[in-house]
Parts: C-alpha cells; structure tokens; sequence
C-alpha cells in the first residue's frame, strides 16, 4: 500500500521537482502539497506542466491532513524548518528536511553561519545526514527506528555540498590527499539555484548571457562541506552563477599525500571501488570529463578526473542537478533507504538526450 | 513478451528521443540501433546521460539483425526512409517512418517538394498517415493488417504538420472556419529542429540570442499541413527560430465562417469535445495560453485560443515539444496504436517543472 | 555647444539603454538621470558596465534641475508621463515620451485601453508622433517650433508598432495591400520587452527554454499600430516571447490588392524606394530574411519579405532592437530632429557580430 | 592620415571582431579583409550587422594589397601565423598576431604544447608580448622601431592568460604571494572562445543548458600564464565552457606568503595602485564581484577579490569579454602604443547594458 506522502512548500524550486518525483514514485502517494502564497490553488495553474497529472490544490502550511502522512518532506527555507519538523517527528512521521536547519551537527557553527539560536539539540543529534553515499550507516539506524513506529529526521545534504563531496570523498576517505593542505572547491550552477523568487539577480535579462561568482568565501555551504570531509578550516570555496535553468558543476583540487603515486589507473581504482555499490554515481570511463546536461532531470551524479604530476593534484569534477540529487531527488533517496524501498525506487528516469 | 524493436538512424535527435523513450517503454525490447557514422561507439560516448541506461552499441544501417525485430523505426533523412521501408514492411515488420517520405499522398506533390521521384506507390497508398489524434482510423486499420501478420507502414506527421493541424482541425473539421479563406500559420521552433549537424546555423553564437523567420512560404511542411487540412492553395505558413533546444509553438490565424458565432464559450466546447478522449492533447483553462516548457520531454500538446470580434478571426495556439510530439513521442503512440498497446503506453512522464 | 539632457526614469531598461545613448551622443550632455527607487545611488551600482564611463548619480524624479535642461527624456510607466509633460513643455524644453500616454490621438481609445481619462488634450493635439521614418513632417514641424523656443512633446511609438509598421507602411501606403482584408500581425520579442520589474514570468527559470504567445489580441500595442497604419478593425496582433535578452521580430501578413501583381522585384523596388533616405532601414539584398541578432545594440531595421502567389499575400518582416529602434534608439533620432541634428547623430555604432 | 590597415582571417570570430574595432577606430582605414573560405563574398553577407557599415568584400590571404598596408592583424590559427609573419615584418609593417606562434618565449615548449618546430627564432625573440598593462616597455620599445621604419610583432596574450594575469600579477609582483606555492586558476568561458567551426560541441543543443570543463590540466594555455606570472610548474589550469556567447572569468587562487597580512583595505590597496593608470582595468568597489555582462563588447576587465583567512588564500575574480579584451581588442590596444595613439583610441565603446 502506498504510503500517504506529504510536502511542505511545494511550489518553490525544490518543492515542485520533489512534487514531480514523488507523483512519479510508485511507493508514495502524494496526498498534500502545501504553499503559503499559493493555497487554493491547483498546482497545474502554477506549474502547466502539471495538467492532467494530478489535481492537487496547494493547501496552506499548517494543513491538519499532515498529520495523516507517514513521510512529510519540508522543502522551507532555513528556520522555518526549525519550527515545524518537531511535531512531525513527534507523531511517528518521517520527516525528509530539505533545508539546512539539521545539516551542522555544531549548533554553534548553525549559529553563526545562519544567524539563529539553534534551540532543538535533541533532535539535531537524533538527526541522520542525508547522503547517502557517504552516510549510509546514519539512514539505516534511521530506518530501524522508523520500522520501530519512531518518527525520525533526515537533513538532506545542500546542492554543492553533494557535488563537492562525492569528488573529494574517495580519496579524502582513503588517506590519498593531504591532511593539512588547502582544498579549494570552485562550482557553478545554474540559476534555479537561486530559488524561485523574483529577483534582480534571477532575473532573465541580468542571468542570461553572463557568468559571475558569488558569495566568495562567505557562502553558507562552507561549513557544511568542512562537515562532511572534515577539513575544517581548509576549505576555500567560490560559487559562480551560468545561465542555464539546472545543473551544477564543482571542481576540487586536492593535493595528493606525499607518498602516494600520480597514476591516473592507480586512482581511478580508488574512485570506481568507492562508488561500485552506488545506483547513482558513475565514474565516467575514457578520461572523460561530466556535463551537467547529461544528468539533469535525474538523480545521477557524474565524475571524471585529472592528476596534474607537477603540483601534485588531483582535479576531480562532479556534475549533478541541483534540484535532483543536489535537493528533490536526494530527499527521495533518503526516503527510500529509510522507508525500505530500493534505494532507487521511482528513479527509473533518464535525462533529455538533447 | 516484449517486442523486439530497432532504431535506424538512432544518433541524430529524434533517433536519440526514440532511443530513451523504447528504453523507457514496458512493452518494447530495444535490441538495435542503428547509426553508419557511429557504428562501433556505445550510445552513451555520444550522449553520456545514457550511461547505466544501456550498454548498446550503435551498428551500420544495414545490421540484419533489424529483420529479427516486430518494429523498426526509420530517423533517417528523407529519401532514405524511401529506399529502406519496403524490404523491413515485407517482412513483416511494423515500419514507423518519421521521415516524409511517405507522408504526402499525391506521389507529384512528393517530387514537386522533395525533388525525388517518388517509386514505392503501392506502399504509399497502404501507409497510414502518422497523427492519430486526427487520423485514428488508418492507423486501426494497420493494428488490424499487425494483428494479421502483415507488414505495415506508418509516416508520422512532421513538427510543424502535428502542432498546427492540432490546432486548427477542431475549427476546419467542425465547419466552423471558412472554407476560401487564407490560413496563416506563424510558427517558432527550437533549435532542435534544425537538426543534429553542426553548421553555421546551429552554431551555439548564431542561434542564441538571435531570432529569425526562415523558408518563409517555401518550407516543406507546407505541403503536409494543407493535406492534413484540406487547405490546398490557401495556406500562408512561416517558420521561425528561437533559441531554445526543444519546443514548438504554432499560433494558427482562421476566420469563422458567416454565421459562426465569435462567443468564446461555444468555440471552447467544440475543441474540448473534439480531443475528449485524447490522452495527450489538453485544451487549457480560463483562457491560457499554452507554453513550450509546460510540454518539453512529453508527448503532451497543449491549446490555448481567443477570438477577435472585429475581423471574425479565432486565434489558436499549440505548443508541443517538436522531438517527442513533433518527431519520437508520436512515432511511439502510433507503434502503440499498431501494435495494440494503449495508446499513452510508456508515457508516464512529465515535463520537468523548472 | 552641448545640450543639457535630462532623463527621468534612467534605471529602467529603456531609461539605461537611453543613458547610454546619449552619454555616446556628441552633441548632448546628460546632466540628470532620475530614478525614485534608487535615488543617492550612482549609475555604475545597479549597472556596473558603466563604471568608468560616467559618474553621474540617480536622483528623485522631482530633481528641479531638469528645469534647467533644454531637453527631458521620459521613460516612465503610462500615466506618469501624462502627469510630468506638461510642466517640462511648458518651460520651452523638448520633451519626449517613450511612455503610450501621447501616442493615441483619440483620447476615447487611450481610456479605453489604458483605463485612464486623458486630462491633457491640447498638449495631445499638439504632439508629434515619434517615428520619423513614416511621419516625418509632424517632427519637423516640432523642430520648427522649438528653434522658435517653445516646449514641445514627441510621443516615440512602441516597439511592436515600430517594426510593424515599418514591415507594412511601404505597401499600404502605396495602396498595394487590401484596403478591407484583415492584417494578421505576430511578432516575438526578448525578455527586456517585459520590462525590469523582477515577475514570474521575467524569472531565468520561466523565461529560459521557453516561447509563448501573450496578450492575444489584447495588447494595448494593438491601437496604436492600426493608427499608424489606418487599418481599424482589420488589425489581429499576437506578441510572444522568446528566450533572448534583446531584439523584436515582427511578421506581418498583407493581402495584395486585386490587380497588384505578386512579382517580387516589382515589390522590392516599392520597399527600396520607400527607405532610400533613411540612414536605419535596410532592405535585405537577395531575398534574406533579417535576423534579431544583426540590429541588436544598433538603432537599425532590417527588413526582408516573401511573396505567396496562390494567396496573393506578402509576408513583410522586420528585425529591431526593441530597446533601441524600439525605444531609446528611436527617442535619440526624435530628439536629433527635433534639435536639428543629423538624424542619425551618435549611432556610429554597429551590432556585435558574435 | 589614417593608417592602412589589413586583417588576415576576418571572418572568425576573433577577425571580425576586429573588423568591427578598426572600423570604429578613428585613425584606421581598413583596407584589406580576408578569409580564405569566404573570399568574394561582401563582410555582410555572413555577418548582416555589417550592412550599411561597410561594403569590404573578403579576398583570399594571399591578397597582396595587404603589403599596402602599415598595419596586419594575423587573426589566422596558430602554425598559420608563424608562416605568414616573417614577411609582413620585413616589409616594415607593423603586425599584430592573435595566434599562439609568438607567445611562448622557449621554442621548445612551444613544440612540446603545439607539436610544431619553431623556425623564426628571430622574430621569436623581437617579438613583443601584447599584454600592455604587464608588458609596457615591450611595447613600447616597438613602438620606438616602427617610428623608424622598421617591421615590428605583437604576440597578444590568449583570452585565458590575459584574465588570468590581470587577476594575480599585482600579487604575484608585488611579492604577496608565495613563490612556491601551487597556483589553481578556474576559469569560465562563453561558447564563442571554442571558435567559429561548426562541431558537435558548439551546436546550440549540446552547449545549451550544458556546464563542462575542458582540457582539465592539458590546455594549451597553461605554459603561456605560467610564463607571463612567472609560475613554471605551480600552476593548475581548469578552464570550463558556459552556454553565454562571450564572457570569460578567471577565478584565482593565491596563497599569501608567509608574513603578508590578510586585511582586505590593504591588499586593495595594492590592485588599485597596480591599476592606477590603466584606462581598461577597473578594481571594483565595495568588495563586488566582476560580472561577464558588464564588459561584454568592451576592451574592459573587471577585477574583484576576497580574502580567505583561515587559508591566507585570495580569490581574485578577472571578467574581461574573450573576443576583446581577450582577443581583438587586446590587439587594437597594441597596435595603439605601437602606433603612437592613445592606448584607448576608439574604445569609446560602453557595455550595452541589458
């Protein structure tokens, strides 16, 4: 029987895609979709894509049928995730966080990157950090406590963090790259990643035809990837905008521990073996470098990579969909491992070829 | 059991929509696919977003293993769809034919536009005509003759053909238009349509940011469109370019005949009535307007339309996507109609919402 | 010595491009550039590619050293225009008005289609139509007067009917075209034709990878054209949008009246001579059609036509900026005739190539 | 009296852009355009923004008018220029080349990147480096010759090193930097720096909608920044394609070196002190980050930066347009200083703002 599926702000960027994924899953029935502006209003009027997809009617947040749902997903902006996920963890739900109110296990660090007190400490321990290529175990426990009647909390990873990471992990994971140097992490992405407000910035005539980097060293993913890879303190990170509606790109540099050879082969091994078991990710063959054309719409993430001999580094490049596995699709993805699904359930999508 | 189907002419763009949508469909088996410049090359070296999809490998035209398949797709260049279609319909095998070589009925009017003389008269005259919504008959007449162990022949309708017979049929076929009145049909395609090889007009700095009428009242659609129609001799058609990759908008100029009323209502009611049991055509609400995002990556067509009092003159507007409607999608409904599957079989897909 | 010129409303697309032009115009000096919302900031904050260029600052629009300028730009919203006018011709200045608000000359029609009364009729009756090429005297005239010192008003056309009428104008005023079949005209223009305000519908993500028709026969560009044009009634207008910054193309359908022959070189040569003067209007040699992107940044109009025998149509196209010859461009070339400069004064400038 | 003036290669993107600097140039006459593949043919039939603006037909390379001329711009591809060169030089032209062949001071690593033996090892050496706000005397020790009536060669820097090197020389000179510390530089490029050739990876569909890198650590212009900054073997070099027809941004990545203090107005202070009389380079104010749209169609860069403080790393952001300052117009600045102009004659030009 599928399962009474919930989402919380469904008309912006990521609550849409998710929208789309989940009506597409065969394990979930969405039952609620919810937006402040737009309640009273069918999805297909915001969205014509939607036509003869469904007829749900955006209802306003607090809509009690919430609590009717076994999954709820909250696609909020931060803080205002802070404020709801408790009384959905509460009544046995599973909860899929979208936001980064759960992500920085330091409430501390939550609090100076994002400007709140950070007052549910429990739940932020209690919380699992939704990637899974790299946090399976955390998902698991999660999905034990909920096959168990608990409620539980994912707090997805953001859209550069997942690229970011899934290219630095294998070999930060393997002891290959030095413990001590720089990282400097240099991504782009399109302008859906700045979310669906009308803005100056987001506005055609200003995106189209023009490439800008943006939050220099003050973006809020920063302590987050340190987080994740644990180079804290080492990470340099540049965000640029390119006009193109998906996709994102991030380049790493890591220089290569001292004693560990520059083989390409030798590295590739160590990429391909991290990611064999992994539905989604794929180390492209031939040298090849990813596109992010090649996997938006999808769940996917692309590597490919370069080993400069001279310095010693290793350029590693992850193209994703920022919206997908950088937001909707990873949500999905989390909610498969925790709800028992294969971990690619309702992921039987392939990106536009043209 | 699946049925066997190839793909001749799979790399260029609607070869490569026909690719993921028989990959996506439950019912078909895509066992060949069919490029002579690629021959040799995995799908996924030339299109990366198909790696982990399929592991096929592109052969020459004439691979004979094409003869072990129940359904061949022929996306080859016009004139060539002419001299491959008779030995797969003699075998037995369901041709879906998206060239146009077999579209236009009158053999002179084929030789007037395509400069070729047209030899296969017996198969032009069996083959049904490629647009089901409007030609529903011939094309159970082909599942019939499938069903019988028969070979049979379907041209699918062109881009421009499918968005703007959808619109207009409704008016035309119901009386309600004019029947010696020009027809004007103003129409703006991505660049898709243009067609997988590089040249000056496809280059990504000609074609973006520029937009342009192109074969104006000479394009070789227009043939096509009046036989659809019956508007022989009053057609006035002109195609643009925008820089999009994909999507095509029709916006079609037909007077009301004498007595018609111009009242919005009555005229909504004739193109509800008429695409009722369509699955993949949608008239839309409260007067929209249709856009080319809200069908991109389906098979879907949306209509919007308005009337203007004082020259009598309704207004209708279909936009589809012009590799799926326009090219691959319908060529897979029509295989559905022949071979007896439902018609949206395989479909399950939306646009992408952003 | 130059000419102290005033711009109100500077920061909007039009009032930029207008900034632009006339700080590359020898002959004036711009001493005020005004904007309320972004009053105290310089220019170069909000459009930083004129850092260096100038550092002129927005100011309020009741800055009383407008006072002081002998000629008032006024690229602000309809009815803002109506409200500010007078006050400046009144003070002896040349005013001219990219806004609709003297553009109609029949004040019933102008609240009719902006639902506003026109309080300033004599100031109405007294403006010239801004778009030289096809009402050349009624500028002249202006010029006239203010050599005498009086204010005067040029009311610039809008960007639809610019390129509209310059596609149709050679026909219809030979009398070649039906003076009683309906005119179809539609017409795409880029994202900048929707103005600065950040929209849902001016969002990257709405905007990119999509075309779609608007204002179906509603759009208040509709009067104005069938008043250039005498066509009253016989007019049906369709704008879209397509996903380029700048550039406008407009296809225009003209009936041939009956003894008129189809033959194009006899056409052509009614077009040649009809723009033989003008330094901004091309007729495209061998039969090409104009492209957005060769006017794009220039105060040009390419223009290319096609002749359809069996309807007897003539299908006239016209390619311009639709913020330069569609806006800006054309405000300069009013105020260069106005103020007796040469008519093409500060436009040595040519597209971009690439 | 203007200086006669030729372009060999005028019909790529480079050329004619070019074509469209020395046209707007006040004191060059062009006089000679050629194009191997086009000749015969007027400039505006393949570019139509020409119309009006010149009616120069291409002739072949070989034209021997071009030796009437005291200026030649070689816009020809690399190995093209080295043959063509040596024999303009001597006839006491200035020229000015847009190719790689005069680059790379070792003629041995021009061999190793190019796979071409250097043969004019000559000219090689008395060649300048066209970068003129790095290499003045170069420069000017040219323009000291050819006021003596002697041939002279300009190797303007390529579009990558040239952002690259207005982003890290004041560092780097200045001694801020370590000096052996690794360099990465992640750069990001509009479609127009792949060239002109029509290929699968310039049409529209594959570069729309599509982020890539490229040549990750192999690109050609690695040993060209290494040289200009002095950085042999510290440099890692990924440059990225962006679907924007012009617009290049360079994003660096320096280590402070060991005693330099990370306070922002300090290093500021030394970009704009760097900058001071640079008519092209503007060190943007109040920490902004430089946008491709605001130097688009000008000789313009626009440097930004941040400091890093846990890594003592500046990121310092170059946005120059590929094709003019990072190609054509860098060469018309140069032939300026070589010739006695003003360096900024005829860059009277402002980004178009929209």
């Amino acid at each position: 029987m599928a399962i009474k599926t919930g989402i919380v702000g469904a008309a912006g960027f990521a609550g849409i895609e998710l929208t789309r994924l989940v009506l597409h899953h065969p394990g979930l029935e969405l039952t609620v979709v919810t937006s402040n502006e737009l309640a009273g209003a069918p999805i297909s009027d915001e969205y014509p894509g939607f036509a003869g997809a469904t007829s749900l009617v955006f209802s306003k947040h607090d809509n009690p049928d919430l609590y009717q749902c076994d999954l709820v997903f909250l696609a909020v902006p931060h803080t205002a995730a802070l404020a709801m996920a408790p009384s959905f963890v509460d009544k046995g739900i599973a909860v899929i966080d979208l936001s980064a109110d759960f992500r920085l296990k330091n409430p501390h660090v939550y609090e100076q990157w994002y400007g709140v007190l950070h007052k549910e400490l429990d739940l932020l321990e209690q919380a699992a950090f939704g990637l899974p290529e790299l946090f399976p175990d955390d998902l698991k426990r999660l999905a034990q406590d909920k096959a168990e009647g608990k409620g539980v909390l994912v707090a997805c990873a953001g859209c550069y963090p997942t690229a970011t990471s899934l290219a630095a992990a294998p070999l930060l994971r393997a002891g290959l790259a030095c413990d001590n140097a720089t990282v400097v992490v240099d991504a782009i992405s399109g302008i859906s990643g700045a979310g669906k407000a009308p803005t100056t910035r987001t506005h055609f005539c200003s995106a189209n035809e023009n490439i800008e980097a943006y939050g220099v060293s003050t973006h809020r993913h920063t302590p987050e990837i340190e987080q994740i890879l644990g180079i804290e303190n080492r990470l340099v990170f540049t965000p640029h905008l390119a006009p193109s509606n998906r996709g994102l790109l991030s380049t790493v540099y890591l220089s290569l521990a001292g004693n560990v050879s520059t083989d390409y082969d030798s590295i590739e091994k160590v990429y391909r073996s991290f990611y064999e078991e992994s539905p989604f990710v794929r180390v492209l063959d031939n040298r090849a470098m990813p596109k992010t054309s090649s996997v938006v719409g999808t769940n996917n993430a692309h590597i490919g990579f370069a080993v400069h001999d001279a310095t010693r580094t290793v350029i590693a490049v992850c193209a994703i969909d920022n919206l997908a596995k950088g937001a909707a699709g990873q949500a999905v993805q989390c909610a498969n491992v925790v709800l028992g699904f294969p971990e690619n359930c309702g992921f039987d999508l392939m990106a536009i070829p043209v």
